[in-house]
């Protein structure tokens, strides 16, 4: 019998952003995409998109330079919490606990093999809504904003890495999940490039992709979803009518199929809007698929070819290291 | 520190529905929801939608009425059907182990308190594609069908039970996942008159909803689902060109937001067909969203009355028990 | 050889709405439907959707109750124009010149047989969009807002009228078009009880229906349309969480096919958000489609029963007659 | 008072192709594209899309290599068309009268300045449908066939010019209709590259780019539309299930706004798969549109790049002629 996976982690809770333009960042995820400000604290901004159900999903941090000042895992549970942290701490990659967070209980911080710092919590405070952003779903963690993209929650981030096999060892080994899919140089010699890994039923919540610039702990890029294609491609157009440059797309992806789009905040960090039509994993011994870098000469779904961009321009930019 | 909740079962895995009109039936989910048959055997035929990753996730078998033969849930691992195997033999609602089935491994049979014939199980037999239908994209389960409805992989269950409190115990107790949505009658005394549980991270695999016909262990619906709202719009007028009337629907419901219609398929029983936008439930410690009698008055999210049927029509029809 | 058809009118250039809550139904046409003021003059203020091309398609007119003030069509050329005036003044429905208009050159005023006040003109003020609402298409006539519905353009009007066989009469001698549907008592005896006239490639442009309040010269609503069936959801959401009742839909029209949702403005007019998909009539000799009372009890398209107050409600309402 | 445009072309009304393999040609159409057979007759097969009204919207012709054989111009009335004629014999381009044709009256035949085929006639045969594909709807011309990628009708058609000048100026003459886009050199020497003829209210239904080959007479593409933006994804994942590659898209032209993808089919033509959304043109002095070659540079809505194939590859291929 084998051994059962690990399950602890529910969801990628929140990413914090650092941007050189505080302001304009903000009005770029609020007015552009519809998110809104939770909380001002601190010389950070706590952002949520309107289902997300947390105090944010977006933390903006004025910054020197773009980049990822660190991401957050919910656990499942207390007791969820507690194994990962005796794993971690284990791995030799913990910091310790904080305390004292901004919208959430205490956490237990940590490194990836890369350098970058993430937490992982359990204890949440939800977003309780008010009579001005009050759905009339009950169901809904707000209301649905009719401004903007509309975007609805938090999906996932990708990370660049300049050892996708270190990170892909360390998080299978001591937070868990499933890797679903991975781009490995050839299938005889399986060195990854790219690792996509899954915690719910969702076919990823964390992407680490190769940084053919060699450079550590970067940032690639965060994803909040839309509701349809449809409005995917409303927001192709609310950001062409708003003067922001879509980096490629709408087009989708050949891994994990999603319906996609880039553009670059003010701040210089990248930002995916997208959509994955109903597809879910909810195989409890899904199969990792394998693509190989010849597979992957073929561009996205539909034939889009995959920009040179995407293996080099990430957050810190280079001049900024 | 609370107990954690019991995450055993991974998903829905497929429904046994009964058929008067065999060929009807199949002509019906093969033609028009665009499903395929896997394998035809003693006097059943299993079918799966595109996306589906196992042998099957309908199986329809000749029969004097409409009505369910047996649902399945798959489990998370051996360990996991293990577990939720002791609890059910020990609440006493087991029945037995059953071997040499079609489609997967072993699995363990069990009453619902109504009476509904259920099992469990976690050897499956994935679906492999051939050179017809496998799909351009090696995430795909087999490829897109291109042909009506183009449904993409069943989605939940809905039975109508005599006794939703019982079920609702029996279910949380011994197979596990959270009660997302509930109907009760009032605040104060909260009897519950449907119940929805979710055992991944879709709203819901099962719903359970009052038979206002007093009778056990009758089917109300499956669900299979579509990639957009789109789609199932176009599948109302796929409908309405085929001579099948839709029930109720296309509109949105109110409790779990999925967009939806209905129809009966030639042997008598309820098909949704349904979207559920980018809706997920991510939270680990999710708190049940009641729903008042007076409440529901309201009809469904935008203003469609809850059509009389929905409480009493369900499969087997009295005349057949 | 037939006479070749009276082909002079363009489209349905702008109506005139008179509401009892000024500041609130503007707030409605603004912030809920996305549409723009262009300017506010003597006690109306005139909004256009962000396609429309010319100065106003809505005027909105402070009033003692709902209602309309008039309507006007925009002829295809001066020679059109002149065409369509010395009909209408020879049909004896002619009221005469009125110059000095707001967003237009000179207009002929006349009544419909019902009493309707109308106007036709072809001089027109076309929209400049400035700095701040400039498309980044040239070929939009204003950026797309990104605000709430989204709303394109307007698409039609529907009137209520107790002699629809005179209105229908009057406007294919007099001012042209085609009649694309109808609906009849039976076949035997073509009695109309409602009427749709194409002006242009559009199914409609006009539609006229009997008010069987038997009351005359009552608008009905005017309809404005989204690029996609998936916005009219959207919008449907966007009214559910803004506290407006959806009178009845989303769902699709049988008559003209159109995807339709109806909801009232604060003033008390009924407004029809929809979309069309690709349907175009382009048909030079298109026949009349005659629908019988017996085939309307079938409902609308999917189903949905045809509501009552569709025959009796419209503005003003009798109790401020 | 300026004259009166020409108003005498009702839509373009059937193109034919030819091809090297009528059979897989065929197939694309019918299996792919979701169109049907009405007729095969001397070697050509007959089709349309399920919403066309007339006999065929498609001719298909064996033949050597790919092209196109002649497309057709439906006039609104035989007064129409008497003009029309008068107007082009006197043009020095006219053929003569052809008798006998299928699936429509007599025709005049002509030439455009390249050489291209055309015909232009106002006596149609119009589609009767039969008891398998008569829509549930009256008004649409048969039923939503559920297949592929249901296209509704023919949109336009694009040739290929070694003179757009010659071409535009002809057409605007003898054939009527409005200049409603063009790419020019610059606006100092407005000397034309590409030119968009509209003749009813969709915002073209001919247009004619520049060969960069500088051969006459080549065919560009033939566009026929889905229902909707998501159709058109729905679309290029049936077009990648079935191993044709897409050239170019999904994505937005800037040039009349349409969402679109490029395909061949096997015989060598470029088809094109559209959607307009809820775009129209009814203004009925509209002002053309003129676009630089710098703008041009600037690639599509949302940024992709005019593919080079896009000024060189048509049908007959240079080895061909």
């Amino acid at each position: 019998m084998e051994q059962e996976d690990i399950w602890d982690v529910a969801h990628l809770a929140h990413v914090e952003l650092l941007t050189p333009k505080l302001e304009e960042s903000t009005r770029f995820f609020t007015d552009i995409l519809g998110m809104s400000i939770t909380e001002i604290k601190d010389g950070s901004i706590y952002l949520r998109a309107y289902d997300d159900y947390e105090h944010h999903s977006l933390q903006l941090t004025a910054h020197r330079h773009a980049g990822m000042g660190h991401f957050a895992w919910r656990a499942r549970s207390e007791q969820a919490l507690q194994r990962r942290v005796n794993a971690i701490a284990a791995s030799g990659y913990g910091i310790g606990w904080k305390e004292n967070n901004t919208g959430h209980g205490r956490s237990y911080q940590y490194f990836s093999p890369d350098g970058h710092k993430m937490e992982i919590y359990f204890q949440s405070v939800k977003y309780k809504s008010g009579p001005c952003d009050t759905s009339a779903l009950k169901n809904t963690a707000s209301r649905f904003p009719g401004r903007g993209v509309n975007v609805r929650r938090i999906d996932h981030l990708n990370l660049f890495s300049n050892n996708v096999r270190a990170f892909r060892d360390f998080q299978l080994t001591n937070v868990g999940g499933v890797l679903t899919e991975t781009i490995v140089d050839n299938m005889d010699d399986l060195n990854p490039k790219a690792v996509w890994f899954m915690v719910n039923s969702k076919s990823y919540d964390l992407a680490v992709t190769e940084d053919h610039l060699g450079l550590g702990g970067r940032f690639h890029h965060v994803t909040y979803v839309c509701n349809s294609r449809e409005e995917v491609l409303i927001a192709a157009d609310i950001f062409l009518e708003n003067g922001i440059q879509i980096e490629t797309g709408p087009h989708k992806h050949s891994i994990q199929q999603t319906f996609f789009l880039y553009v670059y905040e003010p701040g210089g960090n990248r930002i995916e809007v997208a959509n994955a039509t109903a597809r879910l994993i909810v195989d409890p011994d899904y199969k990792t698929i394998f693509w190989t870098q010849e597979e992957r000469k073929k561009g996205q779904a539909w034939g889009l070819a995959t920009i040179p961009a995407f293996h080099t321009r990430g957050t810190p930019m280079p001049e900024d290291l």
